[in-house]
Formats: structure tokens, sequence, C-alpha cells
């Protein structure tokens, strides 16, 4: 049988900001990515994001990003190896704990943002970060980008690992994102995500920008909850796998 | 045979920044306080610091404090208790990690400063601190200000308590600290701070500024490694100890 | 002839998180008070929001807090005097040079939060930032709580000053606000509250909490624009100070 | 006459940490850099520095950084020209608060670190920080890298610019700096790195790292004041170019 993992990236809320509709894609998701107090979240957003996952059986992971909230962790910066394994260090540890309080168990780590993107095309950080996942739990799952470096570190330290798909985006002949500098990064019709994610699921492959179809393995599918309309999509996805007789869980499970 | 644990707060060194002589301190202590990264510390320190630590079979601590880097944890908030407990178990959360990727143990936490000022007479604040280390680890030891409102917290809570005694500083007839703001605050001559903590140690009580004797249990001593003067005291310290045959142990032993 | 200042706190912005509806107060208002990049705000929205306001003919104020984003300048801080001249010079000068290159000019200087509420009642604080204010541009008005010591302070410094009511809370017999704790803090009926800043536009005086007339000086009064219904509020009031040939000005004209 | 800057980064320290030697390297100065708060110092500090200077009689410049305290401003970090400009801006404006304060002039601004480096080679970069410094005062002087696209904006921007000679460097033939991954990049040799800025200053050309003559103007040169060494040296440059008839003074004089 088929499966499949919807997350999505929750505890993004810092302080008097608040974003994303956590308590309402929570129910359409099996995972979710927790933000650690450094591009994004705090303390108290981390405990109360870990009880609202935990209490609806969503599989908890952390999602660590650069330590740069004003730039919400999306700007490139230039970590040495040590540096960028001593914060993704940092960030589970400060993550598990609010898990252990609550009973609850760390189930994987997925990097975010800028962090994610260049772990997925250098080796040398990838490999930091991965040997950062190991020294924190062996046992946990490590999500990075469908063919990219991360996933490869991750194997490579004998962790488990977990490729995501994103099924409004085209890949090249390669099996890399198209950039989003160029128009045709973007897939903009709802259906044909859809057909593309349960193409991915079914076949491990898709077709690329140019016609071409490239292995695609996708353990997990990224799902947006910041808006009516993100969470409208989620949940037509949602419904769409699960009447096509995909089973949506956890990578963890 | 009588026991005390020489503490140190340590890893307070932040990016580009250094502050302590760790290297030179950790030979003459038995526990180390490692700061976790909001009030001084950085992810890159604590790494360093543990493995420092561990390297030293001295007994490693999370060393907590107020998320204000600028004010160096010395200046006064005003947290909710639920703002403080999240803090707590963040800081130790993040430090734990550190202690498993090394195949440390974490031991103890000794609250930072102002934090842990306001720890020792608010036991709302108490409350909220001792209940977040129960929840990172049951088995952890707290530590406090001798007579202080967190040491009650923590034993409100089921968890093992450690006694902090200042040997620089006098106490009031209630084992107040003497404040600051007071011309009698200091003992400034080394051989009577020497004298008071052998004192409290044997005797669990040492004699007030208005000359009474008044109870004080010193399991733990802090000890400062910031200068070579200090570093000088704190060997003497150290020696006048043994030599009187008072065993030098963590708390958490 | 009668007149008021209608204030509001803007730019609150933060990278990825947006507060408030600021395009949409701006034209009820006389005053804006721009956040500085310290408790709220950063770079981007501060030139941003500066230039709205310069184009709307609306008075530009500096809105300086705390250096606490966690806590939205809401916590209580325990800064020394020349903490608090220093950081205020600082957000000052920043918020200066954004008016400066586009040809605005800063007209007022409004604490924000916790830093406001406590210069209200601590005279040296209160010295200390009508001195920074003073020293950043003689020229500047100060805004503080009617009957305050911030107000005092910037008489005393030489500054012209305005005297901030609020109408939306009830104030004790002394004219001080009564506390939040306080059950009869809020005036939540509406037309009440626009009658009493009314009466106090007119008078200078409104009914204590116990029924009493205390001299109560409006200069200015807070607008909020965080959500539909405060802007629709917000419109109500402006209309019916108008209506009463009560004219909206800035505390700087 | 011949005549020459030194300048020196000062302001350095935050908060509890210390940094540099700044009371003793100002004396042997004609400029001071002013760290803004964000790579580096903090308003106290600002205030205080922006005095020490003022007292010495030094010119005094902003010296401001990538927003990233930890990194100490030299990790790249990936800002948009807008971000860049706004961010520049921004701590130009809180120095220049203080220089008001005190009765003192903001003369000239130098970017820091990574800033400085990748302004040197990024003209959009540059063209977005020349802005910022024109729009926060015209008659602020530029100074950016000898042959840099940071002196190229500000030429661009109709600022006055001044270009920095690095002594201790050695340079390509198109007269860029040889990379410090290259073991030739460091010129360790005191009194070659006497004689070359000599050169550089009568004849504006130095012997690139193959031998070749190459066109390098040098109107200031950065002397560092973090460390005994670092200060005997720098007496002993400033003491070699006044021997020689050098005239020290700050490129904004």
């Amino acid at each position: 049988m088929y499966r499949i993992d919807l997350n999505s990236d929750l505890g993004e809320s810092f302080g008097r900001y608040t974003l994303g509709l956590d308590d309402q894609i929570i129910p359409l998701v099996s995972s979710a990515n927790i933000a650690c107090g450094q591009h994004a979240g705090d303390p108290v957003v981390m405990r109360k994001t870990v009880r609202m996952a935990a209490d609806a059986g969503v599989a908890i992971g952390a999602h660590p990003g650069y330590p740069d909230l004003q730039g919400f962790g999306r700007r490139d910066m230039n970590l040495s190896p040590d540096e960028a394994y001593a914060y993704l260090l940092y960030q589970i540890g400060a993550l598990q704990a609010f898990c252990t309080a609550q009973g609850a168990r760390l189930a994987h780590v997925k990097p975010h943002g800028q962090l994610y993107n260049r772990a997925a095309v250098d080796a040398e950080l990838a490999a930091a970060l991965a040997q950062a996942v190991h020294d924190a739990d062996p046992s946990l799952v490590l999500v990075g980008l469908a063919n990219g470096a991360l996933v490869d570190a991750g194997r490579a330290q004998g962790l488990t690992t977990a490729e995501e798909f994103f099924m409004d985006r085209n890949y090249t002949d390669e099996g890399r994102l198209v950039s989003r500098n160029n128009p045709a990064a973007l897939i903009r019709d709802e259906e044909q995500a859809i057909e593309r994610v349960k193409q991915a699921i079914r076949d491990g492959a898709v077709l690329s920008v140019t016609g071409k179809l490239v292995n695609l393995h996708a353990d997990t599918v990224c799902i947006h909850g910041d808006s009516p309309t993100a969470l409208a999509f989620a949940a037509r996805v949602r419904r769409a796998l699960e009447e096509d007789g995909i089973a949506v869980k956890p990578v963890s499970a």
C-alpha cells in the first residue's frame, strides 16, 4: 500500500507576533516541524505548539534555522560547519526538552529555509547537520530535499532519512528544483500539483520541466497553513490522496 | 566526613567576545555551571565548555538566565511564571543536547544572576523554575541560595536541592544576604572568608552581620575564575578545605 | 478653539511578522509614533512607515522602547538611568536618519509600553529620558502620561511636553490611571469614552473612578489601529471630535 | 606635502564584554570608526566611545555592519539592497545622535567586516550603501577598499570618498587584495609593511604579489588596537610616517 507523510512548518509565532493558522493545519497533517527559537518561534510558543501537536497525535519534529529572526532564516548566512553543527544541536535539544516535559517524543528534524536549501547542495554543511542530528539522537529521522546532499549525508551517518517532494515546484532533468528566478519554477494549477504528488508516490518519478521522466522519491510533502486558501488546498490534497488509497502517515511511523 | 561542592560559572564567552579563564578554573572546582546562550554563551561555546568539563571529570550543570545578553542577565526582568518556565526548559534542553552528544550527563541546574536572586525571594517564580527543572529531568539537582525560595520550591517539587553559600558575603540575622547597597555586604578578608566557609560546612551556621549565629547550610560554594587574582584565591580555598579534611565533591555525586 | 492630537503606535511589524493596519489608521490620526527597532520594528519597516506618515502629512514621532523584542517592550526591565538615556538616544537617532533621508522632520518622542509606564512614576528614569530627548534635539515634543513624572521631567529640561489622555481608562482621585488589575480600570462603553475625551479637552478635567472631578490635561489621545473594530472606533472618535468643533492637530503643530 | 589618515575600529565592546584597548589606540590615530550596535557595540558603549574620540580630537566615523552579533559581522549574509540601505541608515543615524548630544560631528562612514568586503566587489550592494550614506548626510566621507566598488559607488553618488590601504596585505596585479586563503596574503615583516605604506602614500602605487607596480591610492590605513603588540606596531607606524614628513590627518579634514 502506498503511503505519504504530510508535514507543515508550525510554531513560527514570536512574542507578540502571530504567524500561521496552526490549530487549523494540524488536523490535516501527519508531521509538525516546530520552529526552535532562532529564525522563528520562542520558548512559550514552542511549549504550546508541542502540546497542540502531541494532543492531535501528530509526529513532532524540530525545524531549526539560521539564527536570524529579522530575516526569518531565509537569508543565506555563511556558517562554518562547526557553527552549523552547534546551532543545530542547540535547537534540537531545546525542542526535545519541551517534548520530554509533555511526555511526547521528538521524531524528526527538518532544517528551515535557506539552511534547508543550502544543505541540499553543500555536502560539507549537510555532513555537519547530519552529525548534529545523530549526536542528539540517532533514532531521529532526517528530512531533506529529495535527491539532495542532506539525505545523502544522513544515510552516510546511518540515520533514517526522508525525502521531501514539492508538489508546487517544477524539477530539472537532474531532479533538482527549478530556481525561483525561472518563470517555470512554480506549478500553479492545483489539479496538476495533486496529480504530480500521486505520481511521485506511486512511481518514484515525475516529469521534469523539459518533459523527461526523472526519479524523485516522495516520502513527505510540505503543506502550508498560513492562509485560508492554503488550508483549503491542504484539505483538498489530503482528501485526494486518501480517496486514492494513499495512507497519510508520519515518516517516523 | 565533611564535604563541599565548589562550583563556578563557565562558558560565558559569546562569539568574538571572550570572558573567563575557564581552562584554569576547571581543575579547581567540582561543578561547572554552563551558560545556555540567553544571558551569555552561544552554541559553539557551550559545546566547547561541555567538552572541557567532561574531560576534566567535573559535574556539568545548566546555568540559565534572563534572555538579555546586553544586560548579562543581571538586570531584573518581569517575566510571567509561564515565560520563566519556558525559558528555563529551553535552556536546559539546549545544554542537555551538548551533554548527550559527548556522552556526558547533565547533573544540576543553577539559575544565573538576577533570575537567581529573584528566585530566592519570589515563591511563584521559584515554583515555575523548579517545575521546569523537574519536567526536563527529575534527577537534576536544583541549586539555589541557602535559605531561599528556590530550594524550598525544589523540595516541594520532589527534586534534590543544594544550598549555595557565599563566603565573601555577610548575612542578616534571618540568614539572608546583606544587600550590596550596604557597606557591610562584602567580606574582603580572604582568611575570614575561608574560616566562614569551613564553619558553615561543619556547623551549618555562621555569624550574622550583627554577631548572631544563624543557620546556613552550605552544600556548594561559588568560586570565580575571571581574573588571575580570583584564580589564586580559588586555589587557596580548595587547598585550605582539603587540608582541613573536607572533601570537594559535586552536589550530584 | 479647542484642539486635540490623535496619535497611534505604528511601524510595529518586524521582518516576516506583520502587526497593525498602519495604512488604514494613518488617515485617521494626526501623529504617528514609530517603533525604533528595539521592542518592535526594524530598519526596513521604519523606512516604509516614515514614508507612509510623511506622504499622509502626519507628524512623525519616535516610539522607543525597552530592548526586548520577545516581550514587545511590555515587560518591566530594570535599566540604569545611563542605560535608559543611551537606549533612547540610539533609537531617536536611528529614526531621525530615516526622516532626514526622506526630507521629513522628527517632531516628537513618546516612549513605549513599560518604559512609558515606568517613566510616568519614576522621576530618575524620567529625567534620563528627558535628557536624551533634549540632547537629540531640544525642539522635540516629549509625550507622556498626563500628570506623570515624564512630562514633569520634560518641563524641567526645557522641552515642550504633551500630556496623553486615555479615553478608555478610569483615573484615580489623584489623576493616575486605575491599575489594570482593578476591574474598574477600563471604560468599555464607547459613547462614554468619547464624552470623557471631549470633557478632558474642554475642561481639563474628568470624573475619577470615585466620581470626583480631577484635573487631567489632554493634549493627545492614543488611538489603536490593530483590528477592524479598533479602526471603526477610531473613525468614530475623529468624527465626533470634529463635529464638536474640536480641531485634530499634531502636538508639534 | 604628503598626508595619510590612520583609522581604527573602536567601540566594539558589548554589555559585559570588553574588546579592544580603545583608550590606548585613540591617541595614535586620526580617525575612529565606531561600531553601531549591530555586529558589535551597544548604546552605552557608543556614547562612551564618541566622548573619548571627541575629547581626543579624533575624527568620528560610523562603522556599521551586518546585524549579526554572534558572528561579529564577519559571516557573509545575503541582504537585499533595500535591507542593506535601511540597516546602514539605521546605524548611521544612531551614531549621529550620540555625536549631536556631545556637540561632535560625524565625519565619515566605513562599513565593517564582511559588509566591507562584499561592498568592495558587489556594485549593487555598494550603490545601496552609498545611497544610504548620502541620504543620512551628503557631507559624510565614504571609506572603502582602494580600487573597490564602494568608492566607485560613492563617487557616482557625489560623495567624497577615501580609499583604504592595508599595509599588512599583498595585492594582486589588478590591485585587489590577495585572498586570505593564499599563503602570500599577509606581509608579516613590519619594516616591509611600513615601507609599503610610505610608497603607496608617495607614489600611489605598490608592488603586487608578482612584483608588478600597481596603482593603489592610500587615503587611509587601518590600525589595530586590540593587543599590546598591535599598539606597539601602531606607535611605530605613526612615528615612521611623521619622521618621514607625512602628516597624519583625518580624511575628513
